[in-house]
């Protein structure tokens, strides 16, 4: 009986907080903002999918009805929706202000040199201070999250380490304002990368109905409670942010697929590629309305289309060969700059930032002085080039007019009719700077010395800037250095080739596609990335085979630039194959000889405060013993459900002995939210929680709070087949058990093989013996949870 | 001592596997063609991943030194590249083919039917006739499983599903001679999905090293034999048939990630993407070569790019709500299809075609006179229109002329500057009827009375000539229908919205679109391979809204054409997502009654001969009994290593005690191909193994051949929580045990963050106590594998 009355206790429960989707706990979970389980010793925690089994999922399942299940399918794409217009947005809002800012810089530089160099560098290095200045100001003392490129941290979200801080709004405007000092401040590096980060922030926003510390937020879009529709929104957000930042919505979903996310369902594609559309629909029209002279210095600038539509047509086999050797230097490059960078940033932390913000701050503007220095006086130094003859049709005018973006500037010449080659690339936006390295019909317009100087100083610049307290992408910085040597190979072919439709911008774009496969050894996205934002499907086999080389020839030395950051910055990532050495390995051997700490089912709760404070594991297994005293594993319970329960007090009970549910009223007790996984909160410690000395002898049943059945493993399991199974199913916890006696079952494909509306008879048909026992005990089957049996079982032992 | 003597054989075994590895054993794998297993009643026949833990898997870790690995990558990347080029020739072969036969054949009745109408006709409806006979008889009488797409099959077979003959080489010359007949004879279907199944084939010959059975086959192509590297060769072919079909090599790629596949990787899909570059570039090389009029009627047809990037460029918001309606007719149009399509194939499979092969030809021909009746007939009782008047700018000329592919079709017109609005996609090959109805610039040029009258024809002969024994894809077909209703609809905008700027040729390809979407209920992929065939990345948002609202709409209906087919066909694929009724079923039930049959480790060959007769399981779990007399369950015994044992006789063993491996020379006894899976040859049958009486007295020792650790749940488990088990980690054989009675150890993220290098030393020391037992024993670490703990006690227990 009283297996029954339990039965219907747990029903009850699990009946009242489907009842109440939206009560006033929920806002508890978002309220305070910090770090996840501090007590850890590291800002580190993965994420718990277990959760979703346990209460959000039960919950979850329980309302679903085809209603429900229609409105959340309703509401997922209104989020794909809002998110792509959000990021969109953003990346509108970022480019017109770095525009603007910039535009605003070099006009106003290029009227004061008129009169006086040293008052134009003055105030140029000014301008550029002042930005970088407001950057890291805002990064150091606002949004300590928003520093980098941010990308490496997403990586590690999705792959199931949450990493405190990446996804607040504190982050969000710090990661938008950042970006738009630190590029518009002219340092070598991108706004691409934070455009990502700043994507996921809005994605992970809008699931979670905005911030509840400044008390913008939402019940109505409160809906995503599981880990597993969060994760789905951040890779949205991803995709978006790539689609923002180089009007790219096919890359934005395959750098989605290839780079960021660890878990990918078919299903997501879709909706991922929808908000990528959006988003390239947003900037499409906000460029539309910016045509019309409404956005300032707006103009052709800002997004990133480098239409080299017009660059060579088809290629000698010749040719592969310069081209081959651009993928190899781009490869040693690549992994050189993953290398220094490395060494730096390690350095970075270890030395520098450990002083304070202070010391952050004034790295930052040191290094923004150095780049203005480097910037306007190598130029200098350069003697100018006359114009070549001016061809009316290429549209190209030299030297480019006043106040105009373009190429061949005219900076520090003698004459009107001179440019400076090396001001074409260095004193002017990078965006700019990069059309004028792509342009075709440009022949002869740099001199190799004035490329082989920026490509010295500018991969200098971008090493050092790299870890700087800023927003800083490395997309930009990497084709800007690519694009160079890639001229310069193309300068040697235009010479020693000697064929008319050779064309150095195409050179260059090959020099950027290898720089960047050689960094950050991305492969399909970066492709596609690269076909799109120039706009000429012919090169695809070209950027294709620079990228293999160059990929081919990073690896040989060091991993991408992702990974080597996320090892740097303690993101354990969970690769998607095992490693080499767990062949050899057993389960038992992978989890190390600690002893494990399991409860009973019913606990004390001055027992269950020392077994917390005793230990900073999460998971721990619940052993029950049958009437014959068997011991038997019933489920996992978790350190912060546990928490959640000696903090409400309300589960207390007197007794030792299982309780009743028709006693108290369980059934209002707990909210599923209570139990929900704060996203960008922090979560309880067992310091936090007060219990007076008589809390301390009640006990507790932990039953209701259970995950029956996460998934086990025999001992002398090869790690490598243990590996496959907690990556592939991204689990948090397993359990290692021993050999099992007998088998049950066989289940094969055939099993699994339900006809949607047959499979109720004949399964009733099949077991009718053991179905017809429990018939008449359940009223609804509807809730009829996995643990049943077994639970029965141990009931009618313990009655 | 002899669980050590034990321990040295199977190291011996596995060495000598590994020094063996191009045997000639390995040939007989390859040797018969036909039905694996055929005693299970059905053709189907899951794929055994196991497999590769068991034997491949061993003796690939075994020989997998860094050289290998190596050696591996390269023939990987030359296998993608072969694949690349082979199914890029494949497809320049069929589209010249029937580019020569379709121009001979137009060509010549244009020029008969000055004279005579009736002549012209008889001699159309003989050259269709002749192509489809050819056709239908390659495909019954040589080939049966070159008919229909394939892509269900294709789908199956990634899944799991091995089915009879799908990649077999007759298969290849029957689907690529019998895409020739069928497209040429003018039927209404395509040439993509063959393509698709034809790439396939080809890299499933490439990856056996040929067809044994006509002995082209190479020993240095053997390279692959787990299922795993032989599905990844398979979904490179198919995305390369995809790239080929539609010069769409992005599309590809999606194709092959959303439709296909059911695991993916991301390693796998820069190699994916790689091969369908290459068969971009041999396309378009010999698209190129073609130009210079080497190619014959091949002319600006065949490769499908119906470039329409003198579309319309912009769109009002009242366009949208037109366009909806599109997406709207095309999910019910596509849901009509699929259900229509349904009906007939399965009422063909279980009427007509079981009466044999001639009432297939015989079908198949009179589909082919009814399409010929039809496209001739229809267009003569149409009037024509007059010209409208030429403009020179836009290149297109009325009447088109004769010989010429083109719009505006002279046909049974009595005056020289009139056109037959029907004729012009009626009596024309499908990619130029397509062409036509994409066209812009060309308002007016159809009558809605003619497209109509179309729209209504061609559906029913697309629905009645889908499931014909002729090789056959549904894109060209669905793109006809879409863009006649979409062209429809846009004649209405243009009519009621009088704007200039309205194509009806960008209406035509959203319904083209709509349609596609409405019956095949691809998304990503389909979006993508429509921007690429027009060449427009504009109108990508356009094609998402219509893509969207028509899948929505046909899933309210019914499933996607592929799978409608698949489940006709009895492929039963595992869905990405378990079932709903799954929820409330546990493990042990979904097992059903059925008893488990175990096998004991040391078994008597007549019990094994006995067990496998009973019936028709494809594994076994294998008990043994420790001293204590306490049961295990060692492992997984696969009923086609069985056989192979049975058959090969060398295991067996007078006395019933466990074998003792110095005595026999079992190290040379097998060779790991003989248990590899033939991949397409008929497995061993019990039935054809013939042991002698003595035989039957004999024992076999089964622990060498076993699985050691296959998956387990316990048997409470929700089977939703089994499914994605099964599912993600592509299983056959799962054991349902009891629930465990203690917990050894949990694993979490950080037991599973192995770093490369220390890891060994650190294992070292944390578990030296174990380790240092062991150490003495086994010369070599390296093969040391799973079941030695297990095996050791079980051993020491029985001595």
């Amino acid at each position: 009986m009283l297996s029954n009355h339990f039965q219907n206790g747990v029903e009850t429960v699990r009946h009242a907080w489907s009842r109440i989707p939206n009560s006033e706990e929920s806002q508890f979970v978002d309220d305070a903002v910090g770090l996840v389980r501090k007590s850890d010793g590291s800002s580190v925690e993965s994420l718990d999918y277990e959760v979703i089994e346990n209460f959000a999922y039960r919950e979850e399942q329980a309302r679903r009805g085809k209603l429900y299940v229609s409105y959340l399918l309703v509401v997922k794409w209104l989020f794909a929706l809002l998110i792509g217009i959000g990021t969109g947005l953003a990346a509108v809002f970022i480019n017109l202000s770095v525009e603007n800012f910039a535009g605003w810089k070099f006009s106003l530089t290029f009227s004061i040199i008129q009169k006086s160099y040293i008052a134009g560098f003055l105030l140029y290095a000014l301008i550029n201070l002042v930005l970088v200045f407001s950057s890291v100001y805002i990064v150091t003392q606002f949004a300590p999250a928003a520093a980098g490129s941010g990308i490496p941290e997403i990586k590690g979200y999705l792959n199931g380490v949450d990493i405190h801080g990446i996804l607040l709004l504190r982050t969000l405007i710090g990661k938008i304002f950042g970006s738009i000092g630190s590029v518009g401040g002219g340092l070598a590096l991108g706004k691409e990368g934070p455009l990502v980060h700043t994507g996921a922030c809005i994605a992970s926003l809008l699931g979670q109905g905005g911030s509840t510390k400044y008390h913008i937020n939402s019940r109505w879009f409160q809906v995503f409670r599981s880990d597993r529709d969060r994760r789905d929104l951040v890779t949205c957000g991803c995709a978006a942010g790539v689609a923002a930042a180089f009007r790219a919505p096919v890359g934005g979903v395959l750098f989605a697929l290839e780079e960021v996310t660890s878990w990918w369902r078919s299903q997501l594609m879709w909706r991922v590629f929808f908000t990528s559309a959006i988003v390239a629909v947003v900037v499409r029209t906000a460029m539309g309305w910016c045509k019309n002279g409404n956005c300032g210095h707006f103009g052709s600038g800002g997004f990133i289309i480098w239409d080299i539509s017009d660059g060579q047509e088809d290629y000698s086999f010749a040719e592969l060969l310069p081209m081959a050797i651009i993928g190899v230097i781009g490869g040693l490059l690549g992994a050189l700059f993953n290398q220094l960078t490395l060494y730096i940033s390690s350095w970075r932390r270890n030395h520098l930032h450990k002083k304070g913000s202070r010391v952050k701050i004034i790295e930052a503007c040191l290094v923004s002085l150095l780049t203005s220095i480097i910037s306007f006086c190598l130029p200098l130094l350069r003697e100018c080039s006359p114009c070549p003859e001016s061809d009316p049709t290429s549209g190209i005018e030299c030297p480019r007019p006043p106040g105009m973006y373009g190429n061949y500037v005219n900076f520090f010449c003698s004459s009107d009719k001179e440019y400076n080659d090396l001001a074409t690339i260095f004193f002017n936006t990078q965006d700019d700077a990069i059309r004028n390295l792509f342009s075709a019909k440009t022949i002869h317009e740099y001199s190799s010395q004035s490329l082989l100087t920026f490509l010295v100083m500018f991969y200098s610049l971008a090493v050092l800037t790299f870890g700087t307290a800023v927003p800083a992408g490395q997309f930009v910085p990497g084709i800007m250095i690519g694009s160079t040597y890639g001229r310069l190979v193309g300068m040697f072919v235009v010479k020693y080739y000697k064929k008319l439709n050779i064309e150095e911008g195409t050179y260059a774009l090959l020099g950027a596609a290898s720089f960047l496969g050689g960094s950050m050894r991305m492969t399909v996205s970066l492709c596609v990335i690269m076909v799109e934002i120039t706009n000429n499907l012919k090169l695809l086999p070209l950027i294709m085979l620079v990228l293999l080389i160059s990929k081919a020839v990073g690896d040989a030395f060091n991993e991408g630039l992702y990974e080597e950051q996320a090892r740097l910055r303690g993101i354990p990532l969970l690769e998607s194959r095992p490693k080499y050495e767990m062949r050899n390995m057993t389960a038992k051997e992978a989890c190390g000889s600690g002893r494990v700490i399991s409860l009973p089912r019913v606990v004390k709760v001055s027992d269950v405060v020392s077994i917390l404070r005793s230990n900073k594991h999460n998971g721990f297994p619940v052993i029950d013993h049958t009437r014959s005293g068997e011991s038997l594993v019933i489920g996992l319970v978790l350190r912060s459900h546990l928490l959640v329960i000696l903090q409400s007090k309300v589960d207390f009970q007197h007794s030792p002995l299982l309780s009743d549910p028709r006693g108290g009223d369980r059934s209002i007790r707990h909210d599923s939210h209570e139990f929900a996984k704060p996203v960008s909160s922090k979560g309880i410690c067992i310091d936090d929680i007060h219990l007076s000395p008589d809390d301390l002898e009640m006990y507790i049943d932990l039953a209701p709070f259970l995950n029956p059945s996460p998934y086990i493993v025999p001992e002398d399991m090869s790690l490598t087949k243990v590996y496959n199974l907690f990556r592939q199913l991204g689990l948090r916890h397993l359990f290692v058990v021993p050999r099992p006696s007998r088998v049950l079952g066989l289940i094969t494909r055939k099993d699994l093989m339900i006809e949607d509306t047959e499979n109720v008879n004949t399964l009733e048909l099949q077991s009718t013996s053991v179905r017809n026992r429990h018939h008449n005990k359940r009223p609804t089957t509807r809730n009829s949870d996995v643990e049943r049996p077994l639970l029965n079982g141990l009931l009618v032992g313990s009655e």
